[in-house]
């Protein structure tokens, strides 16, 4: 691949609207070019970094026996209105009529079509198992597309489906799958994480996302350092810190004029926040109901919602209600002979000697202590904050970290909510027809690309692993095609390089070598090898593995040496 | 790839609303399936034809130093407006407008983008020439989709666009194209022709269409068999048959009573119909304007629009309209004092003692020479007519044969066009802007799936070519899973072939004899082994290409058999 009669179209400066490593390198490196909102061109060298993560996605995937087709990106409506999804979609599907007046949308996700192309294809469980996947464009029609292709609008993905006759085999597969994403991204030399999550639309069994770790993450994960322990922030279990410790204080009621919050509280007391506890108001189904947390931690919505009595979606009771329940002013309700149900968080149930309100305006309790003071029953004690830093985990294999990371990859046990309601059905061992239970593992492909980029960068330009950068040899001449014996050697290095099979960028252009130098650094390829009069003097050029010191290699020796350093 | 676990759904019977073999062969092979109108999904067995396909469609066209991109299929109606192709696509264009209310629609090509581009990346000669290309998702939205895959509405293509600074260096890229199509072509051993035609909508420069021979092909093909002669029959240049001949009869009026056409006068007056001459009336810029062809010719009426004086899109004159301008009815109108301007075809030019209408009712002139009878002026012979078969070819080299073809390929000079509309221009040697000259090359890579089963099937099933079948070797175990000798010799040679990279599928089903024979007909995989009890009680196995004897071959030296006939 010769620079000179390709499209590198790379830039010096940071491109206005690109704001993370990804989309900046990404743009800068000539790797990719914005077409519209969230609709980006893939450039030669983009390409190659693509078709080779596409490489290993199939290799590790056709390891699983899945097989792969292509499915239409155009689909017809009558499906999802026929699954539902027509309208639970909302403007994320892309809608349109053709000219015969007909609905059609924009592939976001196959499971209608695949359900479909099963029920018309499969009578008997017989064929069973069978995966089917594809690596194909996918259309959301994201209200704010950013981040480059990270978020775009226009995407790749590898979307698998699965179909079962049973349980057992689903699990199968589902863990088959969770190999064959980990051996991918272990390919990718990615540092990542499977973790538990909620499901999203396509379905709330059992799935488990992968995360690339990175700043730069939408998503924050909970995960042990020393287990496989991880999950997603919003489903992430809160164990309590600490034992129970026994009382030493007495309940006292003080005065705590116009302290409404728990800042105002330990600043007030001179407590520490671990020891204070506040109680929210939600609405529940018969009356208010209290969620009585530390002060220095935060409610979880979602698990709050999904508590029994209380109204999904979560929603705050009003402060007029509250006093009219309660007693007082929403900065003074605690548990102690609190008028409405409540439930506990786990990490309050171990405290003791704490401070809360006194359900009373401008009055707080200190020295508080369950059983004592107020009783506690262990159908109360239920989960209800978001984890944070140092938890323990819950798989009790020592504190947890917080990461963020980027999801690109979700795998799903779907069951039969497709089948059942598209009526995809096989004749069991017996004869009797069943739903089938399907499964399905969605791995974002030109997301993937910007992930290893987050992850694998520095200040300089991106540093490609070498399995999926756009070559694995920059060759740089200087000089040329002034000086000859340059052009000779680079010819020579080049030729005999391409024809051992290896990729190389051959910088055969007329610039400067600053600008050579330059664009090696913003495309990052592992290898770079640079020609120059001076060293062909000495009948050598320099050898550089990324951002190692250079060193000289004779001009015979450097394919060798490349060679042996590739393996 | 084991047939139990994957989904190759094959048809006994042929399916409703398939005419074509192609069409029928793929869906009753398991190749594809129809998800709506123009819609398909290519099953496992039909995506590893699309991938090799694909993959010698990018080693032959990488070798011409084209470099791929990958641009989106959703595309901003901005850019379609600003080269004036939003209005004149009509509904093939399939537009939409996206969550805020912006213009977008779905490829059926990318001269735009690839212009836009070029257009803000490239600023120098010096960066010249360059050709990019992509295989991607095309849509048209055709108003009858028809023959499967060979008319969807969704397919895919590849698509190139090359960039230059002078006619010079278009030329050379266009004649690489043309040779790397020819070598795509000849790798799927495919006939075929590259042939002249007319430009549509992307330009009408100096162009070439690639024509797989079949019968089912929409368009017809001139082309000489021992030259490299080839012409769309819309453009193909047709040339006199004959030369001219001696006057021997004397101008005769003869009564025709009735006789209005020219079956009728050929009866009437027992004359051969390549002596008869017929002359049509169509309107002209200042009068209509009479063309005269021989009886048995047809005229192309795209060459009769392109003449001076002629109104195009071309228009015949109404009946009473020629009474007015000619004095007769238009079945009685010949070249002979003839009151309006009239062009003549070649092969009218060369004949002698002709019958044509006498410009009197019911009376035509019989022995009409030209020159004696009426002047004939050079610069009104002109080629009028549809050429047929026989014809001369225009390069001399003897008779023309008609053949119906598949168009597969499209390689344009588009010049200026679009660089011209949008502004798309470089600094040349002398730091000058000039409007850059492009080309494009299309090639359908689905269509070529279904060309190549047009051409290669027979009564019972398609024959594919070995570098595009779906695998090498298709190997049948009979009496599975029940003769433990067949699975157990199956399963090793199933084993060794897939070590040594051979591409199998494996019939490893629970089902009859029968059946696995009649699937393997209808998938067509190029060699067949089939293991069966009775013949490893003689060790042996029965191997068979296409369609050739079956012949016993010992169960070791199957393999290296096989290995020997792949080369």
């Amino acid at each position: 691949m010769k620079f000179s009669n390709t499209l590198i179209p790379t830039l010096r400066d940071i491109p206005a609207n690109a704001e993370i490593a990804s989309h900046i390198l990404l743009l800068r490196g000539g790797f990719i070019r914005q077409l519209g909102s969230g609709l980006y061109t893939w450039l030669p060298l983009g390409v190659r970094v693509l078709q080779k993560i596409e490489r290993i996605v199939r290799e590790e995937i056709n390891k699983t026996d899945a097989h792969e087709v292509l499915m239409p990106f155009v689909q017809p409506g009558e499906l999802w209105k026929e699954s539902d999804r027509w309208e639970v979609m909302g403007p994320d599907l892309l809608r349109m009529q053709d000219r015969h007046e007909n609905d059609y949308c924009l592939s976001p996700t196959h499971e209608e079509v695949i359900t479909d192309l099963f029920r018309k294809n499969v009578k008997s469980y017989r064929q069973l198992p069978c995966t089917l996947y594809q690596i194909a464009t996918k259309f959301r029609d994201e209200i704010r597309p950013r981040f480059g292709v990270l978020r775009s609008r226009e995407f790749i993905m590898k979307d698998g489906y699965s179909f079962h006759i049973d349980e057992k085999s689903l699990h199968a597969t589902y863990l088959a799958m969770h190999d064959a994403y980990s051996s991918i991204l272990s390919r990718l030399a990615l540092d990542f994480r499977s973790v538990e999550a909620h499901g999203g639309v396509i379905g709330d069994d059992e799935n488990r996302e992968f995360h690339v770790l990175a700043d730069t993450g939408e998503d924050a994960i909970a995960y042990s350092k020393v287990s496989s322990y991880a999950s997603n922030l919003e489903k992430a279990e809160a164990v309590a810190t600490g034992d129970v410790a026994t009382a030493s204080e007495t309940l006292t009621k003080v005065s705590t004029p116009n302290i409404r919050t728990i800042n105002g509280l330990v600043e007030c007391l001179d407590v520490p926040i671990e020891r204070t506890v506040k109680t929210l108001i939600v609405q529940g189904r018969d009356s208010p109901i209290g969620l009585v947390l530390r002060g220095d931690h935060e409610l979880h919505e979602i698990k709050a919602a999904r508590l029994p009595n209380v109204l999904s979606p979560l929603t705050f009771t009003k402060e007029s209600e509250v006093r009219h329940h309660v007693g007082c002013n929403v900065g003074s309700i605690g548990p102690v002979q609190l008028q409405i149900p409540y439930y506990v968080d786990r990490s309050v149930a171990v405290l003791s000697d704490f401070v809360c309100g006194a359900n009373e305006d401008d009055f707080h309790l200190t020295g508080v202590n369950w059983n004592r003071d107020e009783s506690l029953q262990s159908a109360a004690i239920q989960d209800l904050r978001k984890v944070v830093e140092g938890d323990p985990a819950p798989d009790g294999s020592g504190p947890l970290s917080i990461q963020r990371g980027i999801e690109v990859g979700h795998i799903f046990k779907l069951g039969t909510k497709y089948s059942h309601t598209m009526n995809a059905t096989v004749l069991d061992e017996r004869g009797e027809s069943v739903n089938v239970l399907m499964g399905c593992y969605g791995l974002g492909v030109t997301r993937l690309a910007a992930a290893v980029i987050e992850q694998k960068h520095d200040e300089i330009g991106p540093l490609w692993p070498l399995e999926i950068a756009p070559a694995q040899v920059h060759l740089v001449a200087l000089n040329v095609p002034r000086s000859s014996e340059v052009v000779n050697a680079a010819n020579h290095v080049y030729e005999q390089l391409t024809t051992q099979g290896i990729e190389v960028l051959y910088d055969d252009r007329n610039e400067r070598p600053g600008v050579k130098f330059a664009d090696a650094d913003l495309i990052g390829i592992p290898y770079r090898i640079t020609i120059g009069e001076r060293g062909l003097k000495e009948n050598t050029v320099e050898y550089q593995h990324q951002r190692e010191l250079k060193v000289d290699v004779s001009l015979d020796q450097v394919v060798p040496t490349l060679l042996q350093d590739l393996g």
